[in-house]
């Protein structure tokens, strides 16, 4: 799988310094990649690295003043990458077509032809199987659920009755659609369940991450729009909305009835209360908890979410807090000492 | 399955203002419900949209001021609504009792004939499993565990060695029952596992959510105590005892070998420390930290917790407090200047 | 299994006092021990039990001054505890080597003579599992993993594509090893699937909680170094690196392409954000956010991360923020009055 850097400026058509003939054979990060792979740059972050990096080539957005070197210059480095990624790691070869002979499939699952179904999968009564998708083993479809084309579910994911996915969703292994929504009816002695006789429905191109469980509405729908991606161990609560194309990192949770915005980003581990009707482009920092609507274009942190110039300001004011009690003590003091 | 309100307010025991003869079809959310659809408000919450709902009927607990509408009103509107739920929904179709063919079931495990137990699941030695019991598909029960009477529990759930589950308990996909404690001793150079020999148990009434992972005692018991409810991705580490009617929101982590109070109410991601001995009915709020006791009957929140009055006062100062620093700065410089 | 406490004090080599020959038929937690069970101190926590204790006899690092009783004095109550357990409670009987007839096996997977391959397990081509091995039911083992000796794996676990386990690792159930790691290059319109090509390398003696994941590198390696143990609940996110023997409590979660320090002690619910280089033995504090490194050998706690002392002060004047914003008004008020 050889290739030069003159090859592969060409493939992803960038602008090109240096030695052309120099020849590639892998990626790799660019800490760690030796003189015959290639490398990229797209967060600054690792910018610091172009000094010192022992990378063959470097693929980025322009090139560094006074660091000789060999660059493809692209505007999208991230997307060249991919392109390169692809090059040098085709996709993995895709199992055949076909049921495996333990798998256990209702008689009423309508399945296409080109669908590959692993091992001790379950496909219940009624379930529809679009053309070109993969279930790895051990997954449990429950009947009634609807799956578009060119999905490829891992291993171990459940979908519960009656839920819809679009084309070209990608579940990672253990991941839960559909589960029960978390609603009690409070009695005189003890909870009543309330059934969750809704469904969840899952957009196009959404990916779900490993053990992330997105809970099925009470009534209606919850709903996980187009082109949106969750991380692992997040939790979607029932009658949830995520808006198209947000993003969220590990273990994010939304409490119930909460709509998320579109092209929105959680940092990890944030929280979100329920009954929230939440704007599209919003940055939540790692961690935070929002209890209200943020506004649109918004960049929050901390708990309550607020702007994160100001948090960032709360943040750093906080070390000084104990002295600051000092302060005012002393100022307090000086005036008693006035009077 | 159409009827009409006043058959409705019939079914639920509800007093009754409007027209008896409409006809309604289903149930939906106040937002979303039609002309011929009913709805309810339990939390106030909801309230603002009686105006503008365009819902055939409403269930309430008290009739709205000059809104005009028909409405069934109910001391338990939540109540009310699970018993129209019910109505329009009736619980799902049990699957036949008797035991898939594909399930490996040892031949010393004790089932009751009004069992079903779904495909590939396996059930080790000297299980005892209650008649009514569903078990969906991919379950694993390890040797020794009992379960009682009209337990459901959903695919992929495992249930480790002895433990013990009461009757009408719910679990819902992927949840772990029993795993090891996080128990080990420092030693010199690496940690010893310290072997985990209790058990879990799980008493009658009780819901544990998708993903949730319960560890078993170290000696002992882990248990979760008669009609409590667990949402997903909860973490019970071992010896921590859950009190009776309890509620907890998904993602909280309760550290090793606490207790905590009957009839307590958990947000989501709230953290409680180990070695704790938490009071009866305690609201604490999501994200919150629990360092100590709050004392019965409290409602807290933060990190550590406290009063949540005192929380949102904080919360609401830490607003102005880089602004507090200048003010105090100010103090000085004039005290300062006189001097 | 009755032996006396003479035996048990030779059996862990301790220093004895009391009655030798009392006879003893268990073990139990200090609080629940009677006068026939043998219990232990470790954390001095419990210390206060002693004066209550109905044990018949109590292990511990030194005899507490005016409290009678038959104690066992030695240097590391943990481990004299854990011989002590293990004498009561041995390990459980392995499951007997050979692969059940329902689990579906590569021709082209390498497995050692002596493991043990459960129910429903799937092992793909080219896999390598080392002698010891035992595989509980429903286990998913792509195609090209190698796994070590004495491995445990138990329930529903995944270990994806050409992820390597080292000897003696332990995976609780429902564990996620070498899923795809979050990664998404934005585009004009949506986002494009980063591909992960990287594996996991989880090394000799660690072990991972139930339904823990962690994800596959994008490039090279995610990596869990030699001794690590991880509660349930974690997510280890891409390219991260945890240290040789730390510790992570539950619902931790790791972002991206960190690389965390040996000798370290997470508390549960810690989140430390992505591109770090953390330093070695640091001690994390239960839910602290960690933006950046607190240096070898610190004691943090808080969002962000602070030293813990000082943030046990912020967090105690706090409590007092909202008067000391009286405080600073009267202070203005009284100079305003003076001019």
């Amino acid at each position: 799988m050889n290739t030069t850097v003159g090859e592969l400026a060409a493939l992803i058509n960038a602008k090109f310094a240096g030695d052309a003939s120099l020849e590639i054979t892998g990626v790799a990060k660019i800490e760690e990649a030796t003189g015959d792979q290639i490398t990229f740059v797209a967060n600054p972050k690792y910018r610091k690295h172009l000094s010192t990096t022992k990378a063959g080539a470097v693929i980025l957005d322009e090139q560094p003043d006074g660091i000789e070197g060999t660059y493809l210059i692209t505007n999208q480095p991230y997307q060249a990458f991919l392109a390169i990624l692809n090059y040098f790691h085709p996709p993995r070869k895709r199992p055949e077509a076909g049921i495996h002979e333990s798998a256990v499939i209702s008689p009423t699952a309508k399945i296409a032809s080109e669908v590959s179904i692993g091992a001790n999968c379950v496909v219940g009564d009624d379930v529809i199987i679009g053309s070109g998708c993969i279930l790895d083993q051990n997954c449990s479809i429950y009947s009634g659920v609807s799956i578009g084309k060119d999905c490829h579910l891992y291993s171990n994911v459940s979908i519960r009755e009656d839920c819809i996915l679009g084309d070209r969703v990608i579940i990672q292994n253990g991941a839960v659609i559909g589960s029960d929504g978390f609603g009690f009816a409070p009695g005189e002695e003890a909870y009543a369940k309330i059934p969750q006789v809704g469904i969840v429905v899952v957009e196009d191109d959404v990916e779900i991450g490993a053990n992330t469980t997105v809970d099925r509405a009470t009534l209606g729908e919850t709903r996980v729009c187009r082109g949106s991606k969750l991380d692992n161990l997040i939790q979607i609560a029932h009658n949830v909305t995520v808006g198209e194309n947000t993003v969220m990192a590990a273990q994010v949770g939304i409490a119930g009835s909460t709509s998320i915005g579109k092209q929105s980003m959680f940092g990890g581990q944030v929280g979100v209360a329920g009954h929230l009707r939440l704007s599209d482009r919003i940055m939540y920092a790692a961690q935070s908890g929002v209890p209200s609507d943020p506004g649109e274009n918004s960049i929050v942190g901390g708990t309550p979410a607020r702007d994160i110039r100001l948090w960032r300001r709360i943040e750093a004011s906080l070390s000084n807090l104990p002295e600051l009690f000092k302060r005012v003590r002393k100022l307090e003091k000086a005036l008693d000492n006035r009077e």
